[in-house]
């Protein structure tokens, strides 16, 4: 972690030869992950120029790394804007550079877009419903890692670090999320791959244009509203205290509804659903807060926007 | 911005050498800034080994790095824990690496404390002070370039991207701030040198003691009251609301006034600064939220948390 692996321009020059992607002509490191090292790589293909990014994974097994990788390539593959990998004449699309898994993937045009107002966020809802959708016949199968096994494994380990209130609200919402979980209604919401982690500034635009979504790192099997609360819960909130803004939740929600519209045990589950969205990024920012800290130069996101975003949903209820 | 040089093992195991620090033997690139790159470097030197930080600096120009390096060396030489830019054989502090500014200076021990206690905010108070005093013989000034005249400057265009209320919070909180800059007061106020952004990620602590701070390049001279006002909005607030918490803001200034005892211009003073404090914070956060955006992968502090520190200032007077 926060460690990143140096490429030379030859190293980098060579893969690209590989690729087929053609003669490199410029390259940046990109400080942007603190899991990943990335490079923006210019190269040169028949008198055009094109963009790619090229990550090493420092985190990332190799076990894992297959079920993101090729997620992408079949939803690029289905026409969904997202990074495609590039595969070597063999097909191989995981690569090895320094040592490190890598992968290479064209680069999304644009800048992510910190104030989204219900134009971008309708745009992004109907990317959410055809990538759902297109995810559909994805063969390979990986559960969310931080979904409701992980909440229960972690939630105990963070408790004596939180103040008796926060840990009174950590459990409650745990036991409901558990109670919830074995619902027959949440055991029949529909499934498939999902994004799981579609934060505004894992978009980009172009002129007012969603261009694509990125980072599928933390993709996996789970409930297709879950992937919608989790954007609700970032697209659709003011950031100040985490309250939901109508305008931009309605419009995200009708746009994903006129590509699928929701089931009646998703719209049942979508309040409870938004509350499990934040619980899983409290969770997980409490965790990167109190434990291991081991790199002392990972500077962890403060974990208390989560905690009044989950407070915001409870009030809600 | 956030991009990031590549040094080679043999750069860096020259400069090693050159600098007097013994052989080089591992070196580990580190993701942590996104204005400079960072490398920690382990040298062996009489058997012992030694820790490093070699830093490039990527944002900062010729012109202002002295003033950090030098005040760097001058708080160390008087037994400040800060670290120390070390110096080639004729005195030089500031290198080239790869064509850019750099300069190596030890490493601190620990890690930096996420949950100060008491405990804590009282060695920094501590520490805070005796750094101010120590700073008093400095000879090089620049001024705080983050101060009132930048908030000036930057918040009429910062205001069209605002809500109203948003908007008239920090035009009202300018001029307030502006009035107290002109008060007999405020320019009696004791100034020096100060550290100027001196959050609890700029800290490290070992097995609970404070060995020492780091991240000077928002240095600059202004008043002592200020450095005080943005360690107090940061170490010693709950982050859920920005509230003060009664016992370690009483541990921070009862330990900086055991170094240092407050004037009574710092006294009646403290309040208006620690809006200042707020402000200042916001309005750069504000900044990099709304401006430039130029790189796509840089991913700014959500300027929300200001505006509630900003809002419980005001709530206490």
């Amino acid at each position: 972690m926060a460690v990143f692996t140096e490429v030379s321009r030859d190293d980098a020059a060579d893969l690209m030869q590989r690729l087929g992607l053609g003669t490199l002509v410029e390259m940046a490191g990109c400080a942007g992950g603190i899991e990943n090292t990335n490079y923006f790589v210019t190269t040169e293909r028949d008198g055009e120029r094109h963009e790619w990014v090229l990550t090493l994974f420092e985190r990332l097994s190799a076990e894992q790394l297959p079920f993101y990788l090729y997620l992408m390539k079949h939803l690029a593959a289905r026409d969904i804007p997202v990074p495609d990998p590039q595969a070597d004449a063999t097909g191989t699309i995981l690569h090895t550079v320094r040592g490190k898994r890598a992968a290479v993937v064209n680069r999304l045009r644009g800048q992510y877009e910190p104030n989204p107002t219900p134009q971008h966020c309708a745009q992004l809802g109907a990317l959410l419903a055809r990538m759902h959708l297109a995810g559909r016949d994805y063969e390979r199968e990986q559960p969310n890692l931080r979904g409701l096994a992980w909440w229960n494994e972690t939630v105990p380990v963070i408790l004596p670090h939180l103040q008796p209130e926060q840990a009174a609200l950590l459990t409650a919402e745990l036991a409901y999320q558990n109670h919830i979980a074995a619902s027959p209604t949440y055991q029949g919401l529909p499934r498939g791959p999902i994004h799981a982690d579609l934060f505004r500034d894992n978009a980009m635009f172009e002129d007012g244009r969603l261009t694509g979504v990125f980072d599928f790192y933390f993709a996996g099997c789970d409930t297709w509203l879950f992937d919608i609360a989790v954007c609700l819960n970032d697209w659709c909130i003011d950031l100040r205290d985490g309250r939901a803004d109508p305008e931009r939740t309605r419009a995200l929600l009708e746009a994903y509804e006129s590509v699928r519209p929701l089931t009646a045990g998703e719209r049942a589950l979508l309040p409870a659903l938004r509350r499990a969205g934040a619980l899983r990024f409290w969770i997980s920012r409490l965790w990167d807060w109190y434990l291991p800290r081991q790199a002392a130069v990972l500077k962890p996101h403060d974990p208390t926007h989560f905690e009044r975003v989950l407070r915001a949903r409870l009030a809600e209820c």
